[in-house]
């Protein structure tokens, strides 16, 4: 399609879509002649994802490139999904591979429920949350932490495979981010409603 | 104890506790003669609470005063805390003795979990995000539903446990909103790592 179809179609201006192409977030089209390029269906599949990202997540430009530039050198599905979630998430503190006393308590917890031994944005983000629990004398046990993670294994399965079921790249990362933020409204949303029915229970 | 005094122990300028006072969300000092006013240890738990909803969750002063208006009447616990859970987790659908649908699950599922049948800040957000997932095609069936309730219902017993444990009112604010947040935080992380867990297993 051209540009003018390209913009009608995702409802972006055609500056806009100009801006992005230049910021390297959205691949040109293919030239068709001096005046003309061709895009593609990954063109407005790449522009929902953009827009998912700038308007409802109001994500910074240079962590939409990090996402897209893993899209567009053909990362494998895995780091697709991490850096989705990520931004999703906001997840901020960088895989460790450090030993430090809650690094070994997630490990010990991942190994008891068969989960892999690996570095990630969402281990080191529960390492943080569990310091920062122990620094206010507030100790979780494992019982606790084990009884959620098995709650949300069931969950995270199936999301996951729900997300893999995304037939391009592009489509897979918008998937993973509106579930991601779904699943966390719904939890937080249960959680919420169980704290105020225990206070009103009292 | 003096304004100096307050402004010294709490680390918020004079000019700033005036603003306070001025703005009805910190009860003024009780007047010792036309210069000088006695500030107690009520005065120091609100400025704690102020400090927190200001600085760490950016609270608009109207909402604030919600809150601290209810602490200055005497409302009863529950309020206080269901008003501080608000804040904490920023919920903006108000309570509706409505009878759609997601309303009818979530009483039916409350129901089972023997949690009291009451409009609340809480049953709503929960009933916008089922509703949210609806209108996406992404049902949740009750058994995930109740799943995930009955983990959250034991730290939710806790955690009303402990914030009761406050001896005051301000105090009891406080203990609410950092612990719905750290709850969630640490919710949210593992419900992260469960995620990233499994899709490096696939």
């Amino acid at each position: 399609m051209k540009l003018a179809e390209l913009s009608t179609r995702s409802g972006v201006s055609i500056a806009t879509i100009k801006y992005w192409i230049r910021a390297g977030i959205l691949p040109a089209g293919v030239k068709r002649n001096a005046t003309t390029a061709d895009y593609t269906d990954r063109h407005l599949a790449r522009l929902n994802l953009i827009h998912l990202l700038r308007d409802d997540l109001d994500t910074p430009i240079d962590e939409i490139r990090e996402l897209t530039h893993l899209i567009d050198t053909h990362a494998p599905n895995t780091r697709i999904m991490e850096k989705s979630q990520c931004l999703a998430l906001r997840l901020t503190h960088p895989p460790q591979n450090q030993d430090s006393s809650e690094h070994q308590r997630v490990r010990a917890i991942s190994e008891q429920l068969g989960w892999p031994d690996v570095p990630s944005w969402a281990r080191e983000e529960l390492v943080v949350v569990l310091r920062r629990l122990g620094d206010k004398g507030l100790n979780v046990d494992n019982d606790y932490l084990l009884e959620h993670a098995r709650a949300f294994a069931k969950v995270a399965s199936h999301n996951v495979g729900y997300a893999l079921t995304a037939r391009e790249p592009d489509e897979l990362a918008i998937q993973v981010i509106r579930g991601v933020r779904l699943s966390r409204d719904l939890e937080n949303a249960i959680s919420a409603l169980a704290h105020t029915s225990h206070s009103l229970s009292r």
